[in-house]
């Protein structure tokens, strides 16, 4: 079951309560998530006390974004466990909880091994938990170790393509802390470029249907005193146009052996309109969501998702009487369909770079991917 | 001022109630307008019954749409003369309601010459109220019969550039019957389209951040039967790398002598990504439109709409209590300034074709416009 806490407003943090975090009050060990679906407008902390808590979490993207799903489903495995529950059954349960998320299940079944290796080696269930939650403290600590490397790939790049800084960075989707166990993917270059005083301004799209640009990366840019603006996203071919952008920089979902990129809907276009205007179009993400068993882009399978995201606007701060089915503010006729992609796949002949932890890989190619990821293997192994 | 009507259900006509209409109650005359603003959960009539009123109604988007707003113009004036205004005062009212609108201007202009000139011949103020009212009926006409024949020019050149039909036309923004005399400008098109039976597919961009597409294009496209899909503005590059688009047809709201065209906020990125998928991207407006005093797009002044249309999200339908300054509810952190131009320009080389009552100009050239213009002239001097 979940609980919730709403933020005292006591945080002296910058960047905010942590998205997710292991806690052992006397009444037993907890995850705590942020719940997501609530920001901007409050910070609350859901508290899961078992796996199908966390599930449910998952399903209403009250936790969200490849890398964290990843680390979530490795505490939801060793929640089960420290709790007495059945790991196995937790574990397949949270694992299918998005099916398309590869991270989920990457994490699930990285703590579920460890469990299970500890069990079989001394039989004892105390010391298998405590060996799942070691594998989910290190998938976190790794995934916060691998964001701050991209961020340094990320930036020496920003440097090398753009010299005397001052960059005007254009971002789509949430790439922060948010999605991350660190400092999240395209977010944390532009947080770094701040932080050594290179970011002349973030142009946040706002990322419709669901607006995580607006609801969330303003808040995390918000959050680090960041100079930023929000667009619609139609509104980013005027900037193009007006010459105010210096680079692109988003996440991806995954990453096909081509280097083709799937990332939240609206990325193609600024892709197309970046290599019009001969823009740098920069994607951002680690190793793990390059996926050597998806051949190109045309493989990539694109989740379409309900049209009542499209139809009704939500604002779950806000309760609507007479709401409709997606509990949502109709803005379009009743009986409207949409067509609702939650992913569209950028080509690589469109990306100039793509920065993973283990460095930058431009042009890209097929060749260049493989090689990366045999380098990165290779250092997962020594 | 105005009182509001709500339509009891009672429309039997396919594309349901006028968007601008003149009636002569026993109280007087009045300016009848559907206002769009409730649309699409609410058809609600606004009656005017004097200039401030319209003033009042042009201001808060009640009425809207370059056509429309010229007809709402001269009505406005007809209205203050029929009933004894001062017709100066009125006239430099609705002149000024929406600097930017070039059409409201010369509307005004058009019905307050016509007053005047008869008032100079005969010093009769009801006659010259009557010519004032015989001015806004004939723009009225005159605008029907544009739209009609830009239909058809529209409908040529589609069966030119995609032999065979089973269109698939994708759209932005709002340009049917509710800003129009007639049935509009490139929604007219699709619509003779859909009544040939050569319409596979109206694709709807939502069209932020006022969802001009979703409140009012799917409102028309709903009630003439046509088979629509609304998407959001960033999932129309998904169509193009889908081939889901042969066509693109948008409106206009200026276009300079040499063929920019400055159209709703949205447009421009929808011409590069058809430039890069080799899909036409086609204009229509009436001459009126084309501004020679505008030599290019860099001379497009682009109205600046206030940040909160992009970090609250309105429903006009829904009171929402505690809103913020905009009215609506916040999606973005309070504190958020966003980037809110109302128009883009896409320039003539991205424009394959502009279709005009008096024909289409391909390819778009700052000669071919000067002819087209001058033949107009000639045509209404005749």
């Amino acid at each position: 079951m979940a609980d919730q806490y709403v933020q005292s407003g006591e945080d002296k943090r910058p960047s905010g309560i942590p998205a997710i975090r292991w806690d052992e009050p006397p009444e037993g060990p907890v995850l705590v998530l942020l719940d997501q679906t609530r920001l901007p407008a409050e910070e609350v902390e859901l508290v899961c006390t078992d796996a199908p808590a966390l599930v449910e979490a998952i399903r209403s993207l009250a936790v969200r974004g490849a890398p964290l799903l990843g680390i979530a489903g490795a505490y939801g495995v060793a929640l089960a466990a420290a709790r007495g529950f059945d790991v196995d059954e937790a574990a397949t349960a949270l694992a299918g909880a998005r099916p398309t998320a590869v991270n989920l299940a990457v994490g699930v079944r990285r703590a579920r091994s460890a469990y299970l290796a500890e069990l079989a080696k001394s039989g004892d269930a105390g010391r298998a938990a405590e060996a799942a939650l070691a594998a989910a403290r290190a998938l976190h600590q790794e995934d916060a170790e691998a964001s701050a490397r991209m961020a340094e790939h990320g930036m020496a790049l920003l440097e090398e393509l753009l010299p005397g800084g001052g960059h005007r960075i254009l971002t789509h989707c949430n790439t922060g802390s948010l999605v991350s166990g660190g400092e999240g993917t395209a977010f944390a270059v532009a947080l770094t470029a701040h932080r050594v005083g290179q970011l002349r301004r973030l142009w946040v799209d706002e990322t419709r249907p669901l607006l995580q640009g607006a609801r969330l990366t303003a808040y995390e840019a918000a959050r680090n005193g960041m100079a930023y603006t929000l667009l619609t996203d139609g509104a980013a071919g005027s900037l193009f146009s007006a010459g105010e952008v210096d680079a692109v920089l988003i996440g991806a979902d995954r990453i096909a052996a081509d280097g083709s990129v799937a990332n939240k809907v609206g990325s193609y276009p600024l892709a197309v309109l970046a290599r019009y205007h001969h823009v740098p179009f920069i994607v951002v993400a680690p190793v793990t969501t390059i996926d050597p068993d998806t051949p190109d882009g045309a493989s990539i399978e694109v989740e379409q998702r309900p049209g009542h995201e499209v139809t009704e606007v939500t604002a779950p701060q806000v309760p609507v009487a007479g709401a409709e089915a997606g509990g949502g503010i109709p803005v379009a006729p009743l009986g409207t369909q949409a067509y609702n992609p939650a992913f569209d796949v950028t080509p690589p002949e469109l990306v100039t770079a793509i920065v993973t932890e283990e460095g930058v890989v431009s042009p890209v190619t097929a060749e260049a991917l493989t090689e990366l990821c045999a380098r990165s293997s290779q250092v997962t192994i020594s």
